[in-house]
């Protein structure tokens, strides 16, 4: 779901951009003579990446930004000069965010709640009519300034800045959506239905890493942590 | 303006296909695993060409039709293996709309009103939660089933199928618009203001070209057929 | 071997379709005003993957399936928008080669048996006049309906659909196939030369799954299960 | 048609290539760690361009000559660094073959002889199984050891250069031929049929460049010159 | 020579850019995690669009202007997203250069004096360490600071900016140089060598528009202007 | 800080070329009409991978040789048809270099010695004009013929080829490196000053992995053996 959440926060940041929704009236892709709007991508992991295919081959501008080298350069890799990779941390955030049309939160820590990247006080500071997008929402938020909104009322603004913060994003496009997260679980739902929740979970260590909640104890640390209940080991 | 309605033509559209719009439900660019959306641009001028653009850079799959073979070999040079061109006749466009998520109608005849090239009953056929939209429709648009729609309520649906048809839809994006628009008609402008209406007239072909009424007479030829008045040239 | 094999079935899969071959007579890149044809790649293990690069690269319509979505996701980084990926299921397989005009069966699982992915039902309602070349021949196949041919006589065709077989395809360019396997091997042959068999093999783990039978009996459980044989582990 | 032709002829090339066919058993797109063959492309019209395309998509090395500067830097514009652009002349013809393992030639000038760009001589120095294809060889070729061949018959060797010269390359995939040649003339067959031959001829002037004969006479210079036959302009 | 001065401008752009050549000390390409530099690019003509190739194939971000929006869709069409066109304008001038890393000056009127697009006082507040190239600097230069150098002393600094101006740039690879200048002007060359001055000029108008002295008068307008000579039209 | 070298080694490479450095006197990227310089990367790692993505970018003839097939198959996935890989060993080194007209030596063993690949004989028969750029030459170098340089003085000349040898390129380009070399320690510098040598040494793996020297005793092996010391591992 990663993926269309990220290939999506394009579509609806171009949206929120249109001025009647309160952005700055620019034109994600810009035309010939005028210059594109300029993306920031925080997070250059499923999510991000997927953003960035989508910015880059729109024609913006783009950047992205993580800690982890390794994943900066492979984006390079596949990239390579449409888009350029800025190491994370709080200076070269702030430095990209004030100069930002849109940016896009996509710090996903599975399980664990999202870090609070950008200040309040960064927002403030951003352009007039600029646009944020959390696709972390529904675990905090990447900004201070963010909190869950629905399909139905789907952005707030503050101090001038565009927020869109819906919490289930893919919602928008249930047919992909659909297909996508099949694609991905049907393989441990058949698991589960041949052998059985037990064996099926001893047997594969990918299943057994999702699972939440066992005999009503929570069995994934960073749940626990987040939520701050018991962590219990599952035993089967 | 032309560039800009494209480039927005693929936004739009992307957002009309959302479910919450009456669309398919479907993500333009699908996610790895899930294919993406279908787009037939019809029209391969600047508006279509600037369509494609977006609308491979996103990651869709697209054709495009144009009856002009010189512009589609073109369209396929720059665009290599990543669109589709087609002769445009009334079989292929049948054939690729009735296929097609989402629709956009680019023919743009200066002056003269758009050629009707989708019929209602085409219209009729096509999938449901397809969506159009008719950058033509200031003129007359090219869908039988298309009529002018503002951006406060820029969508209404027939037989199932979205219709996207605002007027005026560089309108969303003003400033992009108007520093593209300011762009084109600035020397002109600069030229008036030095030399004065008949001077100018004189001396820039482009400027004469067009001028659509001087001293009450109707003086661009498709303007006044369009509009059943009588066509005078113009003499300075 | 599987990457010459996965480049060359895109060059015999075109040219069985020229109609004298038995094809549909079509041009698998299209040509400016006509499309393109589409091909359809089950499998993206190496031979896929590289008989996707080729025929994107050629300009065709490209599907590629699979059952791993870590592996499709990679295929989209480093194809953008210039393939389809798909999930690899009996529902989409199907939908995918009844509109296929060449199909490429790719999967590949060493030493075993292919499974037999496209039946002979599916393969009677495909398109009069497509292609089939099926990589997995050697090792049974990955449709119903093949069976090894040669270079001499290479094709046969079943229900309109043109088979392409040839049990030993990168025969067909042994000068590319020469220097492909010397690099994967040499360094294989050289070791074995350097230390004698006992030590590379142990200290070499790659060069010991390669083995597949030492002193009399079948070492590799794949191997030994394909052909219901008893399987021992080597022991040095 | 030379759309087809020129995108034919890397596919056709490829082919003759293969060992048994008598080529030197390389695959056009090498594979990784294995360099791919090296095309060479006299003639950079719309046949050669289209060459071009198939043969960098595949992976191929490619030259591309021409005399005409200003088509060479449209090339470069489009290919960007896929293809070398190498200016025409005897000197650079001679030192490109020498080298190349598929030479396509595709000089066309219409209703004329084509120029014998390249010697007995050179052929005679070529490499041992390199492939030479003569798109133009329905009208006298560009190599002096080519002559027509047919699809029954394609290939014929001349000190072990495979020589392609089937004088109607799109005979091979008749399908998409005949909807590229209808795109191209369905226009010219309406206005004949709506006008009549001599009406339709005064007012479209690109329809009386293609008239041949009329009224038992050559009316076009080039045919009338190339079969020493007397030419007389068309009277209507 | 407009090519090669507009790929060599980028390649000593770079170099000029090196700390030890007292330039910002910064790599054209970036590296992951570290954004790359600004080429701002002014001419959207030969030299500027060559220089726009390299830049961005490098990996730079550029941005190039011109004042004629049909060449600056048409750079678009084939850079896509990876360069920004602006249109040229005292404003955009002044905004672009004052965040650029290195300027590259390519606006080039035949025979005419270049403009002067860039004030000393613009070049005052340009960023320390930041680089001008000026290729129309034999024509007087499009930079109030820029004045001719040589090879052997190419560049000097003035308020912190390196300035490299040398007015034979293409002297620097004199191999590509030559081959360069003789594709170009060979077939002159032979056709004066045929047919002598008086008749080839006659018959060749592009030869004709180079000629810029004869019998002692200076036949070109441009130069004549340029120099404050008179103009005499050429007579044979 | 390989990324940068090896970036940065294409531009040197370029700068050596030209003629007034004692290089040919070629351009790297050819204009259209003038093939491009061939320029010879061995080694495929970080800095090798960089080097092609800039020499590609810029539109060279680019071979990389390595002796690792996943990671040609890699650099072929991103790079597409655009460079040559080759499987490096003793004959294809000796074959690609005699043709090159810049050669990077890019091997870098981490702690250990470089290869001599190139014999000084290879280098005697390379052509007049060529350029070699040594990226490991603190390593000692992977050329018999290259030896450290100088920023002050960086290249000698041996049989007519340029050498570059410069021990600490990155150093050209302080900002560029500093930023680059920030982001791949601070996150150690930041564990060492939180936790202390000891604790974080054990804590991290990678940190760990870098120890050169630790209470007067060398231990990292490779360079025990590099330069004939006792190695001890550390214990804390």
């Amino acid at each position: 779901m990663s993926e269309v959440a990220g290939r999506l926060s394009i579509q609806v940041g171009a949206q929120c951009l249109e001025a009647k929704n309160g952005g700055r009236g620019i034109l994600l892709s810009g035309v010939s003579g005028v210059a594109p709007a300029k993306v920031v991508i925080i997070g250059a992991g499923i999510a991000g990446t997927n953003a960035c295919h989508v910015a880059a081959g729109i024609g913006a501008h783009v950047s992205i930004l993580d800690i982890n080298p390794t994943r900066l350069a492979y984006v390079r890799d596949i990239m390579k000069g449409s888009v350029t990779t800025i190491m994370s941390n709080h200076a070269n955030i702030e430095e990209e965010i004030l100069r930002a049309d849109l940016v896009i939160g996509s710090v996903l820590i599975p399980g664990a709640k999202a870090p609070k990247l950008v200040t309040r006080d960064m927002v403030r500071r951003m352009k007039q009519g600029s646009v944020i997008v959390d696709i972390a929402v529904d675990q905090g938020g990447s900004f201070e300034t963010t909190r869950p909104t629905t399909h139905d009322n789907p952005t707030y603004i503050i101090n001038g800045v565009v927020h869109y913060c819906v919490a289930n994003m893919p919602g928008a496009v249930p047919r992909t959506s659909t297909y996508a997260l099949t694609n991905s679980t049907l393989s441990y739902a058949l698991a589960i239905a041949d052998q059985g929740v037990e064996v099926s979970m001893t047997q594969n260590k990918a299943l057994k890493k999702g699972l939440n909640i066992y005999k009503g104890k929570v069995t994934l640390r960073a749940v626990a942590e987040s939520f701050g209940m018991d962590y219990e080991e599952a035993q089967f």
